[in-house]
This record gives C-alpha cells, sequence and structure tokens, in this order.
C-alpha cells in the first residue's frame, strides 16, 4: 500500500482568477507530479524518494512558483527555499534563499545526507551546492515573462505578494509546491519547495523551509506540506502541531489538519493549506482559502486532481 | 509577581574546564542579566521589555558566544542569529546570519514590530537594521582574543564547534544565551541569542532563531529559550513540543521540560538544555549535558545562579 498528495499553492485560486486556457495547464502539472512519485512507489521505492521526485516535477513546470518559475525578489532575482524530512528517522534538511539552483528540493536532500546540518542559507547554501555538484541553472533559466512582467509592476513599491492575500488581482499566482507519501514499508516523507514571495526583501525566510512550520514527517503520526501566509505557520509551528494533536491528544489525521488550518490559523487571520498523510495511508488535503492546486493518488485506485474550492 | 530565568549555554561546563579565574566572572555576568531583567520586572514592565533586556546584557558581555564576543566562522567574520516571542498574542521575530549588530535580540524585536515577517537572514536582514536603525558596531568591537586564537587553530580543517560536544577540550567555550520571563500581567515572553559555532560555514542556521525550534512563548502554557545542538532541537521542535506537552497532555512545565531533554533530545543523541517559565510562576532549568550557566530570579525572593551540574 501507499499513497501520495501533492499541492501547487493555496490562495485565491478560483475559476475567476485562473484563465480558462490555464486549468488543464495546472491539472496537468500536477498529474505529472503524481505520476514522477507514484513511479517510484508503485514500484516498493522509499516515500523519501517519491517526495523528492513530486516536487522535482513542479519545480521544473514554470506554472509553479518554484524551481524554474520561482517569482522575482525586489531586486529582480529568484531567492529559493526548500526542505525534505524522512520520517523514519527524524532527519531533515533545508536551503534557504539559494539561487541558481535547478531543484533545491535535491540540495536541501544534500543538506539532511552529506552535510550534518539541517539548515543552509543565502551564499552559503551555494557554496555547499557547488561542493556537492548540484545541478545549476543561469539566470535566464528561470526567467518567465509572466512573473517579470509582474515584478516590473510592483518592484518600485514595498509591495510584496503572499500566497495567502485573497485578492481578486487577476495577476495573483501562487507560490509553493510539496508533496507527502507512504510508502509500502509505512514509512512517511515530507517536502516543500518555493520561489517565496514576489518582490520580497530583507532575506525574508518563510515557512517552506522550517522544520516543524512548512514540512514535517514522523513514521508515528504524519507527514505534512503547507502553503500559505508563511510567517503565521512558523508562529504556530503549524505541520508539527498536527503531529502533536494526533500523537498527544489522538487525533485522527482529518481532525489534527482540520483543528490546525480552521481552528488556529483561520481565527488568527492566517490563509493557507496543508497536504498530509498519516502511516496508514488516510490522505488529507484541506486549505481555509479560496483553493488550491492539489491532488493525491493511492495503492486502492484512488486518484484527485483539484484547483478550486470543490473540484 | 513575577519570574526571570537566563541560560548561557550549556556543554561541557564543568569545574575542570572552567578556568578558576573566570568561575566568578561568568556567575557575575549571568546576575548583571537577572538584574537587568527584574529592574523591568519589579516595577510592573512587560516580560517582552524584561527578556530583550536581559538578552543584551549577555550579549554586550564578551564572555558569552552572543553579540560581542561571538564566534568566528570559517571566513572569520561574525554571523549571528537571535530571536524572540511575546506570548500575549504568538508575535515573534527573529534575524539569522546578520554582521555588526551590537544586539541581534533587539534587531529580532524590529523585525517582530516592523517588519511584518518572522525570520530575516543574511545581507538583507542587515539592510533591514540600516533602515529601523539598530545600532551597529565595527568589526573590532566583536573581537576577543580568546575566540579569535581558537578560530586561528582551526580555520584550515572542516572542524565545527558546537555548544552540545561533551569535550574536555580546554578551550571549549560555550553558546547561545537566553531568557524566559512572566511579568505581572501574567504574560510570558522568550529571548534568545547565538553567535553559532566556531568555525561554521555554509550559511548554517541553527534553532536559536526557529521559533518553536530554540525559542518559544504562549501565555496559555510556557516561554522556553533552548541551548545545545541546534540541528537536533529543530528536528524536534523542542520548544514548541514542551508547550504541546503541557497543552494536549496536561505536563507540568517541569515534566514536560524534563521530557524532551531527557526522553527525547537525550535518547536521540543531542546534548543541551533549555530554561522555562510558566503562567504561574514556575521555573524549570533543565539539561543533559556537564553543566549549563544558568539563573533565575522570583519575585518570592528567590534567586539562583549556577554553572556547574549541581551549584
Amino acid at each position: 500500500m501507499f499513497s501520495l498528495a501533492i499541492h501547487g499553492g493555496a490562495g485565491a485560486v478560483t475559476r475567476e482568477t485562473i484563465p480558462t486556457s490555464e486549468d488543464p495547464l495546472f491539472r496537468k502539472g500536477l498529474r505529472n507530479a503524481l505520476d514522477a512519485g507514484t513511479a517510484i512507489l508503485s514500484t516498493g521505492g522509499s516515500a523519501l524518494d517519491a517526495v523528492e521526485a513530486a516536487v522535482r516535477t513542479l519545480e521544473n513546470d514554470p506554472l509553479f512558483n518554484a524551481g524554474r518559475g520561482a517569482v522575482y525578489t525586489k531586486k529582480g532575482v529568484h531567492e529559493m527555499d526548500a526542505s525534505i524530512m524522512d520520517g523514519s528517522n527524524l532527519k531533515a534538511g533545508a536551503v534557504a534563499g539559494v539561487r541558481n539552483i535547478k531543484n533545491p528540493v535535491s540540495l536541501a536532500r544534500k543538506v539532511m545526507e552529506e552535510s550534518g546540518h539541517v539548515l543552509l542559507s543565502g551564499k552559503g547554501a551555494n557554496e555547499f551546492a557547488l561542493k556537492v555538484k548540484a545541478e545549476m541553472e543561469p539566470d535566464d533559466y528561470f526567467y518567465t515573462k509572466f512573473r517579470y512582467d509582474q515584478w516590473l509592476r510592483v518592484r518600485h513599491t514595498d509591495f510584496y505578494h503572499l500566497d495567502h492575500i485573497v485578492s481578486e488581482d487577476p495577476d495573483r499566482k501562487f507560490g509553493t509546491v510539496g508533496a507527502v507519501a507512504m510508502d509500502a514499508h509505512g514509512h512517511l516523507a515530507a517536502a516543500t519547495s518555493t520561489g517565496g514571495m514576489l518582490n520580497k526583501q530583507y532575506g525574508r525566510i518563510g515557512d517552506s523551509p522550517i522544520i516543524g512550520a512548512g514540512n514535517y514527517a514522523n513514521d508515528a503520526t504524519c507527514a505534512i506540506s503547507c502553503t500559505g501566509h508563511g510567517e503565521y505557520f512558523i508562529r504556530y509551528a503549524a505541520s508539527f502541531d498536527v503531529h502533536c494533536l494526533m500523537e498527544y491528544k489522538g487525533l485522527s489525521l482529518e481532525e489534527a489538519v482540520r483543528t490546525v488550518i480552521f481552528d488556529k490559523l483561520k481565527v488568527a487571520g492566517a490563509e493557507g493549506g496543508m497536504i498530509a498523510v498519516d502511516a496508514k495511508g488516510n490522505i488529507s488535503l484541506q486549505f481555509n482559502a479560496l483553493g488550491m492546486h492539489r491532488g493525491f493518488r493511492h495503492s486502492d485506485g484512488r486518484e484527485y486532481v483539484a484547483l478550486y474550492n470543490n473540484e
């Protein structure tokens, strides 16, 4: 038995804000990521390999704000964050503010496996990338006309574009991608990757590279990947809280995710969502925003891909 | 009623590793920090102001690895991390890898109050510091002969010096400082600051600036500041776990801190310690290392300062 869930960001995702022509492209992108992950899981591969593969696929798709297609910072560059966690041994790796890295999630995995650390940042993380021969790409690779034009409109302002703001702005695109999986051996893993906020400055780090905030995995309970207003997800240790609600209060995966997304984050004014699996193969995809790019696939044959509130 | 607890790092702190001449200096430094915090708490000031003042005092004391007295990175500079959290509203601020900032904890507070973000890093965080006119100091200010000589001996190696390693190396100094407080209004706050690891590279970020890992405060339960092997404190979301054990399992402060420090971190192989207060004014100082620079003061007149296992 295996299960896999993915997301491509939450926010003002509605039929009104997503151009009709892009709807099938987003769904195709999500299916491609599910394909990459299930190719590994269905042949007995590990949850860790599956979430990395699924997130790499989303990073390589310029439609999503992670890897290729990342938004521009105030200085007009791409600074990306990613993390990965192995629920079988609670090992984790993450990078923050890296540039020119084709697949930040794979660099996060190298941090986990080869650095002796959990979180590397900025130029230092890029030096580590050179040492471990991470795949690099020139700035051009990360260019997308849509994101560049978006940045040109806001670069002279202090405006920054969060994933989470409920906005009817037709320019809205939604950041952060993630994957969670349970493999045939009962192990869990989670991975998250983002291009961050449009026009971000001051080396802001959101929840995506923070273990326990935007990403967490523990075979005893759950694997979680988040998307939304990162500052709140950090302050509420959103993904670790799901683990604790299951471990200490005995809540089910569905109840624990609902508690954090609605009773805590929504009440606090934070918009976002979460994808989660538990060690029994249960899957939960919940969000308090208008929509969330999301999908899952289960070894029992169920498959689901959706963008908006109900479809 | 108020209570205040502080730490100046945990590790191989024994009568054998601390020079006899330095023993009273460390105790004096800890008392100075308690004085700074209690001056605020005893006149009805806020826990938030008190933990900031206590940590500023420790940052200004070159004996402690935070602010002045910070260790050198592999490149021979000082890169500091700090965080602060207000338990009354769960707001938080943090900085990672900042340079030339006299009091990183006060910059973390500015991040909380003026940036709209929780965590700023590297050069970007330094730009924010200029914008908010944070007090800056030249590299010379952070120079200490002891730390510089220490760095000269290891700079050409891949050696890095963690707070947590049980070592009889007489060079050992111990990083990270922190403060937690409950004020007369029943509000809690926590602050943590560090110069990081000697000879650190790759922009490594430890637990000190990570909310839920090295620092956490919530009026409903506890305020926590950690010191030790940061990577483990991140992976175990150490400070948020204490909150959850109290909130969801009903453990006392003492039981919750003991569970995390001994049953979880020590079992995982992580050395370190924690200081904690709860909303009833209870105080807990626990560590699984040989010693921890620590102290507390309570409005009922109790005062305690200790360095080693028992004294």
